[in-house]
């Protein structure tokens, strides 16, 4: 059975979910549904087979839309999901899921109650990079995970409605919690304001997991360079994901961390394995397209979900606590520099 | 006149050093102290016009020794300094100056009062990178400075007296001091103890500036490579210094962070200015021959210090600030961790 | 006025060339032939608006068709080309204009009885590299250029009907030709086929100008890495354009080949002024929208066109004069190979 | 016992041997020849157990010297080494071991009359590079060696005595007589002489061997960048040796050439296997130490050498023929430049 797919939203990302889920074999893409009455020109121009639409109501309500598929701007997301979970829709957000955990806790109940697939686009879990990861750290081939460094910096783009910890954080959110099963017991956030007073444009986060892991994320909208650097430190290796470097994005180095016995800590120099290293060819296919594959074959009941609506809060949850203390470092700092020298 | 050199301690630093201060014109080496008798030994085979001793007294008290250079670990730098100061001999120390910001300003109060020379070996400062860079602030070629940004990792070395904080950070923190006339008005530090749990290896820490400037310092013994990146974000031009690249140690992009009249911030988009790259061409002579010189200039009237013992204080002051707020935070993470679930 | 575009071939470039011609506002795609059924079959579905042919004859004798772009392999050019020309209808040739040189002078001949338009395809000239690169060189800002040294390696892939000197040299060749107004004197090829024995895979050519230019191509289908790297040597400055860096792809080098006056050169050593590097911005935009336009452009006489088919005919000639090279010197050590020790 | 060295010529090079001959426990520099009155002056001051000569007879004749360490222009190396082989001294030379074939000849001769070491210093051969490369062949790791591809360029420095190819393409020439055992069948040489009329200072050669192996080298006095890259071709594999690469000097591609069978390589599209990187760790010796240590060795018995004077002929011997059909191309392309247009 063909699901008949109804997109919101078809700005910077909705043309790619809307190639993605059209090249997809048990998708079909019904209608779009934009605000803007030259996308919806555009849109009736280019494909004489899909419907564009002003209002997601009359979306939502098509009887062909089995799916609903939201890419607009995060403040929109509650309310369009609701919808479509009230009209027993099911539900892809973009990433960020939402604006507020209570948000994304509502929408995972309502969806929960009619037995809906409510699920967000965390699409970097379908890259080659990621899977690969994925399949490394399953296995335990990097030993125990240690840490995660994440560089993902580059320069612009300024979203209106979201600042840099939530314009960048979950793609790495995302990516630490597919790749290990632990608890965060801490966030410690700093950044800075540089160009507009409320929306910080350079964060840095240090989250601390139960099982002795850490994780730092430097995020900058203000980087000169494009940087998309994740590094994974290991007791048996260590592991750097360079997602700009076409000819080896992965490299592992077969350079663990030894760990000493307990008591022997303090006083033992500590020893390092130096030695090769290693790069995995990695599937070049398209990451989106493994989103609309993986969303239809939830729908299906193919397959579990890798990134279904508690995932989504989870990171929420994340964004809100780091916002939090990013937040009151900010006005600490402001306070400050307010005194007098 | 030639200044008379005793050197105190010839482990890893202290023969670069040696080979410098030879070479200087200004100076001559006449004697080294080392506690180990295989390394008096090797230099008493090797060099037959230069005195060891086993005794750093008998150094110190020699007549023709008229500045004391010392590279031994930091936990002994004061008790040398000070007793060659009490002797009337300038003093230059390796990074970290001491060990506590007390034992610095001892020093300080002691040199000022027999006007001697003190002063801290930061070398970077002598680099062609960091001239080159401090040229190009002191000329506002980049704007104003809006932010530092920091990678400083590698693999090891462990060393026995400091930990990743003390060892790292003083480079950074010499730079960004000696780059900018700023105060520093708040600290952010977390961290991680991997090997050895009561010396962090992995540190970030955060520096606000007074005048909205704001720095990153990425610090780890943890990496599996070797990373030495220094970004510099201005309001015209933006600068990265890799020191790992030989063919382009220093990058300035022409893309500076564009603000906005501080009422329209708020809500106005920013806009860069995307441009051209440009690599100077950097000088390539041993920053430590710098050093050498600029010790001997120092002390012969020539010019005023810029490395002298306030500076070293001043960067002990923010290692112990930092130190404190690692404390602080690695106690609270392991009290969460400690915590049944 | 409109320009009718009648497209011939959809197979691995074509689509592009759809593309590009489809946006641009001076031309309408009115047709494309192709002998494909399921080519024909997906065209006809995907747009509307596009008739499909599998007979050439049929796509040219359109009255709307204009112009006639033609995609197909090589050995096909010259025919489709003639009857196009014959037809009234102006010409886009994929590169390599035709297999042999006698072909391309008798479509050249055809053209200009007709007054019609006859251009082929050399995309590179259309990047922001190459223009920026001919803008430098026009104003002679690298001093006298003094060689070439291109790099144009990678893995695969064959194409059924041309060699590896077919495959690669175009692009070089219509680049050197564009930049420098010069008279080619020698061709050296030499080469070697690993795996198929007819056709060579690993070609090396040098070619010497009159006026004291030398260039060097190394083209190869058997490297493990892709590499674009295209080297100028000038007497002011040197400038390297790596095509698969994003970052800088050009970079300027502030050293120059000093020359000595004639009657010392024997005696002197040479001087190199080492200095900046400098990697300027270039435009982004696609290379082949470059060429549609300028097609449009020449059609409607508002400029001379930079890749005419007299372009293409030397690049041909080249072509054959390096064949016969390489094959004379193939033999020569086959028969040295197949000698007794 | 202790092997006696004297040292011939202390300009560039010679310090490096000293100190590697100094620092081998199986030998004892005894003393060092050079014409120029300060280096004397210098040795003097600097090593008061080193005994400095104007005259190399003098050296030679020492008795406590077993063997002669020749580091002086290409020109003298004959003169010398038959001084000191008559003398009764093993020999070590500098590459290219002589000016001329039947120099190198005359050598080997009088060595072997009186079983002496004569032995060239290829020092690349006792780089941890080359040691892995030399393994990985020996163990068929590549499959069978299909090509070498090597760029060697960098801007000067031009030697007083030798041109491009016979200051580079020894490298080169050594490295692959020591991985392969096969039969140079012939040579192809162009270049360009741009600064100095009689000495080319870009050299592109291709080397044909007897079993279907091809080697091209592009050497260069003229690049803006110095680059050291040497690609390995194999039927199973292909390896990138970048020498300036700190982080992964070798990368393993598992990618090799497919060969059909010979009746089918007309007619099949070859088949790439495409796949991991692999970056082995290296030795980070001294090269320089290893050729003394080999030095020592050979002259004690303990191992036969890799680096004899029959390995410096073949490549004398090769870069004649080279320089034959250079001069007989640059000669042909000088006709064609003179002639009327």
């Amino acid at each position: 059975m063909t699901i008949g797919i109804g997109l919101v939203g078809y700005g910077y990302w909705g043309p790619n979910l809307f190639r993605n889920f059209r090249n997809n074999a048990d998708c079909r893409v019904i209608g779009i549904a934009d605000k803007k009455v030259e996308t919806r020109e555009h849109i009736a121009a280019a494909f004489s087979d899909i419907l564009a639409f002003e209002d997601v109501e009359m979306l939502i309500a098509l009887p062909g839309v089995d799916a609903v598929v939201v890419a607009t701007p995060v403040a929109s997301h509650y309310d369009i999901a609701r919808r479509a979970l009230d009209a027993g829709k099911h539900v892809l957000l973009e990433k960020p899921m939402c604006a507020t955990s209570d948000e994304a806790s509502d929408l995972i109940e309502r969806a929960k109650r009619k037995s809906l697939v409510l699920m967000v686009d965390h699409t970097f879990l379908f890259t080659g990079a990621v899977q690969m990861i994925k399949e490394l750290v399953a296995r335990s081939a990097l030993g125990q995970v240690c840490y995660f460094d994440s560089l993902r910096v580059n320069l612009g783009l300024f979203q209106p409605d979201v600042n840099c910890l939530w314009d960048l954080a979950p793609h790495d959110l995302s990516i630490i919690n597919y790749l290990i099963d632990d608890e965060l017991i801490d966030v410690e956030a700093s950044g800075y304001c540089h160009v507009n007073q409320v929306a910080p444009d350079m964060v840095y986060l240090t989250l601390h997991f139960r099982k002795n892991c850490i994780a730092h994320l430097n995020l900058s909208w203000m980087s000169p360079v494009k940087i998309r650097r994740f590094t994974i430190g290991g007791t048996e290796k260590m592991l750097v994901w360079d997602d700009l470097d076409e000819d080896q994005k992965i490299k592992i180095y077969s350079s663990g961390i030894h760990f000493q016995p307990e008591e022997q800590r303090s006083m033992i120099i500590p020893q390092y394995r130096i030695g090769d290293i290693h790069s995995p060819r990695l599937r070049k296919t398209e990451a989106l397209n493994g989103v609309a594959e993986h969303f239809a074959d939830v729908i299906q009941g193919k397959v579990p979900s890798i990134m279904a609506g508690n995932e989504g809060l989870k990171i929420v949850r994340t964004l809100e606590l780091a916002q939090a203390r990013l937040d009151n470092n900010l006005e600490r700092v402001r306070s400050q520099r307010d005194k007098p020298l």
